[in-house]
């Protein structure tokens, strides 16, 4: 029996709710100038009341150096293990590019690439790096020249630059196949073939597809080719309704974020685009659901533009916030962030991530000085897996049975 | 290799003596009104001496946010996966009941019921749970008349108000077979059938003692009839002495905690009714035996009663007992508990509980100002599955050899 079963096993309904606020990116790195890091340097009285109120600690979002995407970051905050549930790149792009998709589909992500057709080489697998809008130009021409291979409903949305999303939609589609992609430049195309049995209709699909795309786009240079990879089947996730008993709702402005909470079962809320927007939505929504979870994106974003000033004054805007979150009395609450972004490093990282349950049953400690990386390693809880986040707010909740006689 | 098969290629006998005291339920939460634990309210100036010297941590009884029952947190104690190693509901029954079970057995937990025959519904599930008294007296009755069903010997020992154990003892049974309790009332009782090949005999068995309980009671309302679920063979768990090297025994007050510590090879030793006669208890064996585990219930049943002064004393006294073994000098003495069971919560929690290990070997720490929970935390061991504190003792008492070379 593995944990996810377990759990599943002594998952019991009450009438507690559970409220996870999930900062995008909330994890930081000492400022170099200051020695301290974008929570201990924003003044947040409302987030450091609740951490001495809460158990706190600090989460590890995939594992030690790990440094986590936003899908497997959220899985383990759902309670998922990262590792096992894997979401396809394909998954994801059409997640994040806001197509819903439905179980028979088959994601993949795209590439606009330049091919000298005298020689067969692809000489630039980027195409120049198209403009956005051009690959918008393109993408339409594509989807109205392109409806249907087959029986096969095909979907193309175009992302930024050179990138853009397919998802087919049809019976029998499979993972079962190699994509085209030669990884380097001035190299052939590599064929598209079933890697499997079940992949034979797939890539006979895929490859009308392209000689489609050819006859459109190829005396069009430099987006004259496409590579295609990343090829992922709508992932098959048990969900949280059966695994923990709950009757959960998103509150997210991002289609990323929606889309992976549409993964586990939970009901997308309709909101606005701001933090407001989605307290609102809270607020309204709060009698029908037993669990929400509710994704602030900005703090992530700061900390990808290296904008260390700014994410201090997200989690500022946030700690105001805090006291709308509480007014809601939520039997668990728990504040973190899916992974860090250190403005420092202009990026996602592994560095572990502040966490706070507050609940009546959290074990709080006065000596807990602020909501912030350092102090939060001194609380109750230590440092933990991220995957352990729904039971320890399902058992917060006592929506779990006891474990043996 | 699983971690336990490790431990057992390591494993080696020495003369060194390892003491493991478990206060039952022995981690709490803060009362609201001081805002301090059981542990951080009580006196014990032994404990907090000895916390000093000892490495101390926090131990996780199975994972984050799960609540344990008295099997699972001690099977974690003993040194095994007490996920993998579970323990069916009936086994522990009987265990519980100070029924000794042998290899072949396999037990049941029984609830007499009410069912109206004429429409051939069960209309109570606990027959209006009857006194315990009146339980005794047609367990009695039962027992006297069937004694063996075909050539399977029939035990039949009563529980509390409705509930009594079962015990069937001959070659060939098994747990392939599926319950009679429809979970509801006003349903019909269930067909109890084989759910696999292996099953056979054991329904024929179980189906013929049904109808013998029924020929007995059926004309006795409100307790006419009875439903049996958790049949369970007693576990094949590895022994102590052959994973561990060591010869172990135990002392505990209750038949639930001696037949925990038998189901992993440990020789259960007579003893009295207080800790004074358990300390007797050891001091007489003392030389007789290289592992002594000794179990401390009532810490335990004052957390389960919500009163928290009393769980407080109880640990005040233990802490007065605490020169007396270490009198002995112990080569390692542990003292933890099995699970938390928090006075204001009135029953287990999933709370890491305390735990100090010492040792001539153990990395102890002047800084910690007692042993509490908040002060375990800080200590060297930080916070671990309790599954790893018999490696730990086994390591502190140089009974493993090198890992490698």
């Amino acid at each position: 029996m593995d944990y996810l079963n377990l759990v599943k096993s002594i998952a019991k309904k009450n009438e507690k709710k559970i409220l996870l606020i999930v900062a995008d990116g909330l994890g930081g790195m000492p400022n170099p100038n200051t020695g301290k890091s974008e929570l201990e340097t924003a003044k947040t009285p409302n987030l450091d009341a609740l951490a001495k109120k809460s158990c706190v600690g600090l989460t590890i979002p995939i594992e030690y150096g790990i440094t986590p995407g936003s899908g497997p970051a959220h899985l383990s905050l759902f309670g998922y293990d990262p590792v096992k549930h894997l979401i396809g790149r394909g998954v994801l792009e059409a997640i994040g590019g806001n197509i819903p998709m439905t179980k028979i589909d088959l994601a993949l992500r795209g590439n606009f690439a330049t091919m000298d057709y005298a020689k067969a080489l692809v000489t630039d697998r980027r195409a120049g790096r198209i403009p956005t809008e051009k690959n918008v130009e393109i993408c339409q021409e594509l989807q109205e020249k392109i409806k249907k291979i087959d029986d096969v409903e095909v979907i193309i949305k175009p992302g930024k630059e050179h990138r853009f999303v397919v998802v087919f939609r049809g019976e029998g589609l499979s993972e079962s196949i190699t994509d085209n992609d030669p990884q380097k430049e001035n190299m052939p195309a590599k064929k598209i073939s079933a890697s499997a049995a079940d992949g034979e209709k797939t890539a006979k699909i895929v490859n009308k597809f392209l000689e489609e795309v050819k006859k459109i786009i190829k005396d069009k240079p430099p987006a004259n080719y496409i590579l295609m990879r990343g090829f992922s089947k709508y992932p098959d996730i048990p969900q949280m309704e059966d695994v923990f008993a709950l009757n959960p709702a998103a509150i997210a402005t991002y289609p990323m974020y929606k889309g992976l909470a549409q993964l586990v079962g939970m009901k997308i809320l309709p909101t606005g685009e701001t933090m407001e927007d989605e307290i609102a939505t809270l607020k309204k929504e709060w009698n029908n659901y037993d669990f929400f979870y509710v994704h602030l994106k900005k703090t992530d974003a700061y900390g990808e533009d290296g904008n260390f000033d700014g994410k201090v004054k997200k989690i500022e805007e946030i700690d105001g916030l805090m006291p709308q979150f509480l007014s809601l009395n939520p039997d668990v609450v728990i504040f973190t962030g899916d992974h860090s972004t250190p403005a420092v490093m202009k990026g996602h990282s592994w560095h572990f991530v502040p966490f706070m349950l507050y609940s009546k049953y959290s074990f709080g400690n006065e000596e807990i000085q602020k909501f912030s990386e350092r102090e939060c390693k001194k609380g109750i809880l230590g440092i933990f897996n991220a995957v352990n986040v729904m039971p320890l707010a399902l058992g917060h909740a006592l929506k779990l049975d006891k474990f043996g006689a």
